[in-house]
This record gives C-alpha cells, sequence and structure tokens, in this order.
C-alpha cells in the first residue's frame, strides 16, 4: 500500500458553475480569505474574528441570540448539534416530515433516545398550523422540529405563525435554515423560533465546513435543566459556550481558515444588504422558473410555496436524468443536482443560492439546456427559453 | 443588534509563528491548495481527489485498512467518532487516563452509553503493558483507549506490544493519534490498531477542520454487527462508509476546500518522505530540548517518553507565565501554548509540529526567551541556549 511521489500530482480545480443543491458559487474574495495564514484558536486576533462573526450571524438570523455561533461540522452537524442539546432519552419529539431532511431529523432524534412521533406530507408540500396544532395536542412533544426549505423538495415552509403553536404548548421550536439562511427572510426571534441552525456552503456562498446556529434564551435554560449529559461532547453546547462566550475556553480547536471564509461571506452579505440579497434571489427565481417552464420542466413543490434558491422540477419525459447532467458538466462545466430520496430519477434540483443567483448563470444554463436538447433532438425551439428569462431581467420583476 | 456595514472590516491575519499545541506553521503551498475554486462533493474531480487523499493517509497510517477517510470534523471529532461507532449502551469500555485527551475519551464513551472505567497514572507518565494486563483482566473490556501521544503532557506512550493484550482478551484497541501523525512513526497495521484518529493541524500542517481517521476490517465487523444505531447520525461510519467507498453516495456535504489542504499537506509529507520527516521532528526536539534546558526549563514527561513534536516543560520559579507567553506573541510573533488541566499555570507546552519543526523556529524562540529572560532579569547568560541548540544542528544529532 506504499505508494511512490509520483503517484500524487497537485490538485487543480476545476472552475464550475455551481447550480446544483450547494454549494454554491464562492467568490475570490471568501476563497482569498480562506487562505490567510492560520493563527491559533486563542490568538486576540482570532477571538476578534469570533466577535465579528457572531455579530454578522447574529444579524443574518436577525435574532438578539447570545449563544449564536458556527459549529465545527456541515449543516448536517448543525442538525445534529440542536437536536442532542434539546432531547434527553424518553423525551417526545414531533418531526414534520415531507422530504430527505425532515427524515433525517426524525432520525437523528430517534438515535439521541428520543421517543419520536412524527406528521408527513407528501414530498413538495407544505404543513398547515392546523395539521401541527393537531399533532402537538395528540403527541405533547418538548421539542417540535421543522424544515423551512426543504432541499430535497424545493418546498418553502412558512414558520412565522408555528412557534406560537409550539409554545402555547410548552414545546421548543427547532427550524432547519440550511439552505434558506441569507437567501430569503428569516427572522429568529420576530417568528419565535428556539433553535436554528444553517449551512455555509448555500445561500453564504462559502465553502462546506461550519454550521451557523442560534439558540434562543428558553433553550439554553432548557439544556442547563438537563438531567442527563448531553449524547455527544463535540456538540455539547455547555462547553462550546464557553469558546464562544466571554471566558473563550478552549473546548476543541475551532476550524480556523474556514471562520475567516464565514467571515468574508458574511461582511459581503452584509456589504450588499439583506433585503438586496433576498431581491436578487427572488429576481433569479423568475428568471429562471419562466426558462424552465418555457423547456417543459414543471416545480415538484406547491405553486405557493416555491423556494427561490432551490428549484426542484420534474424532468420531461424525453430527458435522460444522468446523460443529461453529465453533458452540462462536461461540456458547459455547470453543475446542477439530481433527486434525492423518492425523487431521485425524477427532479432536478437547480440551486441559484447566493454568489450563484446572477443572470449569466441563470442565462447560461438556460442556453446550455437549449444546445443539448436540439443535440439530443428533445422538442425545444431555439432560445425561447433564453429569451423568456432575458425578459424578466429586462423588465425587472417581483415574484 | 442590527449593525452597520462599516462595523465589519476584511480580515488581515497576522502572520504568527504557531509553536504551540497546534494550529502548527501553514505552508503558502497547503495555502493555495485551501484557496482553489470550490467544486461540488459529488464532481468527478472531487472523487479523484478523495482517492488520492486516501491513498496518502494510508501510507502515512501505515495500514490496508479500506476504510480510511478523513471526519468532517476537528480531531475531537475523530474522537468521537472512533468511541461512538465501536461503542454501544452498556458495553465495558477501558480508558487509559494520564492526561486531558485520556480523560475526554473517558467522558466521550460515558456519553455513548458504555460502562467506563479508567486505569490512571500521574501526568507525564506512561502506562506499561503488565498494567494494561491487569485492568483488562479485571474489566473484560469490548474497548480498550489509549492516547499515543498526550497533547496536555507530552507523554509518548509506546503502542506496539498494547495491541496483542487488547486483542488476547478478545476487545478492541482505539489510539488517540491526534499530535503524533506526522511527525513519528505510527504503523497501525504492524501494531494491529482497530481505530486510530487524528488531526490535521499539527504534524500535518494543515489548518484544524479534519480528522484522518481509520477502521481496521475487525472494527468495521463490530459495527457492521451492532444491535442498536450509532448515536451520532453525523458520525455514523455505516453510512459514511458509502460516501468515501466504491458507492460515493451522498451522506452529507464534506468540506470540500479542507479536503484539497489536507491532500496537499499529504503530498509535501509524500514529497519529503516520512522517515526524513520523522528525523527532522527528532532532530528539532534534541536542539530545542538542549536549549530550554539550558534556560532552566525541565520536561513535564517522563525522560524515556517525551514527544519530539510536543514539548511540555515546568517553568522556572522566577518566570510569569501569562506575561511571558504574551510578551513572545506581541514581540515576537511567536505562538506557544500554556498548560492545561492540572498543569494550567505550571507548563508551557511547545509545539514543533510538521513545517514548525525547523530551526529557525527553535532558534528564534530560544533568542527571544533569552532576550526576554534578559528584560526580566531571570538568571540568563546570553546566547548559551541559543548556541548550544545550534551546536545540535551543527553536530547533526540523533535522540
Amino acid at each position: 500500500m506504499t505508494n511512490t511521489i509520483d503517484s500524487y500530482a497537485q490538485l487543480h480545480s476545476p472552475p464550475r458553475i455551481l447550480m446544483g443543491p450547494g454549494p454554491s458559487d464562492v467568490t475570490q474574495n471568501v476563497l482569498n480569505a480562506l487562505s490567510q495564514p492560520t493563527v491559533g484558536h486563542l490568538d486576540p486576533f482570532y477571538l476578534e474574528a469570533m466577535d465579528g462573526l457572531q455579530s454578522m450571524l447574529r444579524s443574518v438570523f436577525k435574532t438578539e441570540n447570545e449563544l449564536t455561533f458556527a459549529v465545527s461540522g456541515t449543516g448536517s452537524a448543525g442538525m445534529e448539534t440542536a437536536v442532542v442539546n434539546l432531547v434527553e432519552p424518553g423525551d417526545s419529539v414531533l418531526v414534520c416530515v415531507n422530504g430527505v431532511f425532515g427524515s433525517r431529523m426524525a432520525d437523528v432524534a430517534t438515535r439521541a433516545g428520543a421517543v419520536v412521533n412524527t406528521i408527513t406530507k407528501p414530498w413538495g408540500q407544505v404543513f398547515t398550523t392546523t395539521e401541527l396544532k393537531d399533532a402537538i395536542a395528540k403527541h405533547t412533544p418538548k421539542v417540535v422540529g421543522i424544515v423551512m426549505a426543504e432541499t430535497s423538495t424545493g418546498a418553502s415552509q412558512p414558520i412565522s405563525e408555528i412557534a406560537e403553536v409550539v409554545h402555547n404548548a410548552g414545546g421548543l421550536l427547532i427550524v432547519d435554515a440550511v439552505t434558506s439562511l441569507g437567501g430569503m427572510n428569516v427572522a429568529v426571534d420576530q417568528w419565535g423560533i428556539d433553535v436554528i441552525y444553517s449551512g455555509t456552503q448555500k445561500c453564504l456562498s462559502c465553502p462546506p465546513g461550519l454550521a451557523p446556529i442560534s439558540f434562543s434564551p428558553a433553550a439554553v435554560v432548557s439544556v442547563e435543566q438537563r438531567a442527563t449529559k448531553v449524547s455527544s461532547w463535540y456538540l455539547d453546547i455547555s462547553m462550546i459556550a464557553n469558546y464562544w462566550g466571554a471566558n473563550r475556553a478552549y473546548h476543541h480547536t475551532a476550524p480556523i481558515n474556514m471562520t475567516y471564509a464565514l467571515y468574508e461571506a458574511l461582511r459581503l452579505l452584509h456589504e450588499e444588504g439583506l433585503d438586496a440579497c433576498f431581491a436578487r434571489h427572488a429576481l433569479n427565481h423568475q428568471a429562471l422558473k419562466i426558462g424552465l417552464e418555457t423547456l417543459g420542466f414543471t416545480y415538484a413543490a406547491d405553486p405557493d410555496h416555491q423556494l427561490p434558491m432551490l428549484n426542484a422540477v420534474n424532468l420531461p419525459d424525453a430527458v435522460d436524468d444522468a446523460q443529461m447532467r453529465s453533458a452540462l458538466l462536461e461540456q458547459y462545466n455547470i453543475e446542477i443536482g439530481g433527486g434525492l430520496g423518492e425523487l431521485k430519477g425524477k427532479v432536478w434540483r437547480i440551486g441559484i443560492m447566493g454568489h450563484s443567483a446572477k443572470p449569466e448563470n441563470v442565462l447560461g444554463l438556460l442556453d446550455a439546456l437549449e444546445k443539448l436538447f436540439m443535440e439530443n433532438r428533445i422538442n425545444c425551439e431555439s432560445g425561447t427559453a433564453y429569451n423568456a428569462a432575458k425578459a424578466v431581467y429586462l423588465g425587472g420583476c417581483s415574484d
């Protein structure tokens, strides 16, 4: 198993156009920040960078939650952090499942020893407040988990009225905002969310590797009152809070350079402005949607509940999933995502997240699809989809 | 809590000389690799990079273990991955504790539901095979955990004869190689280690954020025979193996850019050659040790069991811990580490790990210490420590 030196060439990664479900395009600014000299995790410079990062995360989450930081893992580690800190063995947990990530949360909670009940909806649909109220009355959960932006279906779950229903029954609300944060409004304090987490590689346009997270004061109290230790040492916020809090006490060595990158990604987002960024996502979604519909794609999610940044679309019959996605990557350098779980082979997941949400990406993809459709003798009129999308940009548009 | 744009300046990290317990100095090559364009986690280019990374990890671990990969978290996530996959609730686990990281492993195993027994030694000492044999006979553990390079004390635990003792009693051996891997010999197959993990920010000289890990075939069988699910979804190798194995099936979005960096760090290590790299660590350790002893420092670890890359030294009485470390950082840009746990305030932890193990770092630190000693009127003869170390380099040396 010994290898010669010659076996390992330096990597030269190809400059892809990232329009899948994440990672999204990362700007040169963020890549430059990522490659700044590494310092120690207790260096005064780094502690200041942490302060800035936390402050910017609070403003993106629209929260004053003190315990707002970045978990040293990807979005799924954020999910696990949310669940394992709130849940003790035997606790009743209700998870809303209408796609892959709801199922994942139920699995995580089960592993943490919770008694998990689920309510389900067909993939692509969202939950109503009434449905939640009924399920909560039935199961009296300590914790309710729901996905705001279901990356497997492109469905956008309204959150604003849910927390009240959960709180009225004495529960705590966990929200998955992996795909939504930074691309649409997420108002943690106004909506009353108790724990929310996200990932860096979606609308924040940072490489994957960290999971922004925020705990409400009520969630923190709940963790403080646990009778048992959190099942994960690595993700136990009672210790992590000592590092991200005023003490700055060592817990584990933080991913220094990833923190630089997330800081810069958040700085760019603040420079653009949250509202301007959300409007940009909405506009590019509108253009992409018209173009895709012109080509015969239909949306997998409820028409009233489509995410702007993640477009899950049913394939026209004539389209060969794998062959066409390979051609997009090989001939046009464009990555889009295939379906997950029960939608595998049936949908494409086209992301316009963060820096990927721009006219050149949307128009470039539509142009490439038109050419591939014609090459493959799939019914398509040259330039129609492209021009329909272009008209949206020329006319301006609100969703 | 809304912040204006002006609150957030771009980061410009200071170019520190990293001689603490990690992170270590990162070369420009590795920083350049880190900032290459992000691609998707299923991109053919990325899958090839994963192959190369796994192959190089196998050669650094000296193993043919198929399941060898990088956990998407820091070294402590590696520890948790090792423990939670092998341990089911009620399993007997024996952990050897002679420092902070042994204690941490016992905590992780307890949280995973194990019945944990520990054997302890005073900090700085290591365990004998006889001590282990007795403890194993008493507790008949399913899993034995031991730290090879105890970063809190600088003690180097011999591993080669331990696996046989563990295996003879039907157990599995977990070894913590966070600080040792890449800086001294680690021979997984020859020694018979079942699960071994490390971190990227020590002797591999890569930023923190990933944890190299390897599971023996026996360890994999043990995971396959579990009656219960692994307590952590994020770290469950039965799923992760489908991504790092032939299927390349999505589990979670891998930290793409960190993988580039680790690949390059491993490539540089292979270019230098493992034996040459180990000899470089030993030589720089010898020079540093003579210099520190000349200044009145003594080693915290057993003389026969001192790690080359992590030098935990007792402070001379006249040295003010915090004041002197601040002065080193502020006046000389040099980071060294303070003590952890029961050695807090009593020792310094001076790392010469990976790219930090070079004469200019060792001599620069000794020169700075001599100057600070004189400024603070601590007994010290100018140039003596520096020259003693320099003589080691001029004469060549083996430890």
